[in-house]
């Protein structure tokens, strides 16, 4: 009987050329993939929540894998029983302990379960240093620096107005076909503790470069040099514009993947699968 | 008129070996130093309050050197007068902006600031990731993994034992005639909200290995091996002992250099000086 596997993964993705597999270039699915044929002796797929560009950290990552029977066959070797949460324990074995990317945990899916299309939403966070932040070297690799002090209340008003159902074209880099409409759920800015500005985002789903452009159009605000109503007026044009930047990456983390219940899980991947089926699903991320 | 400065200084100490400067190697010393010396034009000489060792990180380092009038003019150039806050900033431009090292502040100190002498206290953090902590490779570089699941309540148990004015001799690495009595102020673990196991250490001063020995105790106490009478019979022994470890450096950064008053400082550092006049003052770290 085949195997949904349910993967719980983190990395430090300043060494990645992305999530996505790419010939020539080291990338995570890649790097995953290489350790886990390694595993069952035959080529894998995984299949991911949220597809980060190169230099996007994630300590909430999550894809999926499916094992066939054959593939349990060889996992469990001489041993009476496979015993799946043992995989991470092989894989991260095999890319290396202390490595930039880590399987923290493996497990067999519950029934009805999709990486990409089951998810209530993806949560990003977004750390800057600006001029109040006491610069921390041990952050550098997952923290963008901006000039000038930022004004976190507008900022956090800023996001609070741009929640709900939209069409965030003004936010997203093209793909043919690809919708543009998200759901965002939520989008608040704080200064934490240590006095770096952190953006706390989610959306049932993100389309390319949303994340990174939502932030710029926030330090825009937070700078002055754009109000709340331009960002609105810009969203509502729907055209992708260079009043406001798409902030690096290296400040970007994917921190949860969030699915339903056990029950729903089936219901909910139709349900995406169903609303995204006349457009690429490329896009999905 | 001379000037003495207060420097305060971050560090990833990942890619030094250590602050103290030595020959072919790269220090933090030595780093500053340089820069400094092609600001003013000539070699100059940083006290440090904390003599970090290879790998130990820190983002509350405090330093001083001292200005002669003829550095000062040199720093003025074709200026109407030095901006002494503005030494940090041409400082981290030579050394490289978003380098391993940077300065955050510098200011002219107050009438008697000591860096080295003056402190109240130095206070450490160190960071474990037991099997309980979900892995996270942004943080893998100031992070020890300990296999097991710590026992916190047992470690911090310890931790409130051990405070107080004591020879702690069995926690250091023996320096001809440098003392081992010390006043650790405060010793706490707790985990935090992302599963790190994390010590909050405070002392006067720590002599070479101090904090990571007491961290190793407080390990082999949180695994079961040690139990919190063991350790004080092993502190009233004043002998080195196998029966804990000195933990790695990568875990381990200064967060906290502590100064009285300005109208103490000169006193503090008359008292500090006085008490370890007849003992090896090069153990103060």
């Amino acid at each position: 009987m085949p195997m949904r596997v349910r993967l719980d993964i983190a990395y430090d993705g300043m060494a990645f050329h992305g999530w996505a597999k790419q010939p020539g270039v080291r990338t995570v699915q890649g790097t995953l993939e290489t350790a886990i044929t390694r595993i069952i002796g035959e080529d894998v797929q995984l299949v991911v929540a949220g597809r980060t560009d190169a230099g996007v950290h994630a300590t909430g990552q999550v894809a999926h894998l499916d094992l066939t029977e054959a593939h349990l066959e060889r996992m469990r070797g001489s041993r009476k029983s496979v015993d799946i949460s043992a995989l991470a324990n092989r894989v991260n074995g095999i890319v290396g302990r202390d490595a930039d990317v880590v399987v923290r945990t493996s497990a067999e899916a519950p029934q009805g379960f999709d990486a990409r299309f089951s998810p209530l939403w993806r949560r990003y966070e977004y750390r800057i240093a600006d001029d109040r932040t006491p610069t921390n070297p041990l952050r550098r690799h997952d923290t963008t620096r901006v000039l000038g002090a930022l004004d976190i209340d507008a900022m956090d008003a800023l996001g609070s107005t741009l929640v709900g159902l939209h069409d965030f074209a003004a936010f997203c880099k093209p793909r043919p076909e690809a919708t543009t409409i998200r759901t965002l759920l939520s989008f608040t800015w704080r200064r934490d503790d240590s006095g770096f500005v952190i953006a706390d985002i989610a959306a049932d789903a993100f389309c390319h470069s949303m994340v990174r452009a939502l932030v710029g159009a926030s330090v825009a605000v937070g700078l002055g040099k754009l109000d709340v109503d331009r960002v609105l007026d810009l969203r509502n044009a729907g055209q992708r514009t260079s009043e406001f930047k798409v902030l690096a990456a290296r400040g970007l983390t994917l921190v949860e993947v969030a699915y339903p219940p056990n029950e729903e899980l089936a219901a909910r991947a139709e349900q995406t699968r169903a609303r995204r089926s006349e457009v690429d699903t490329s896009a999905v991320r």
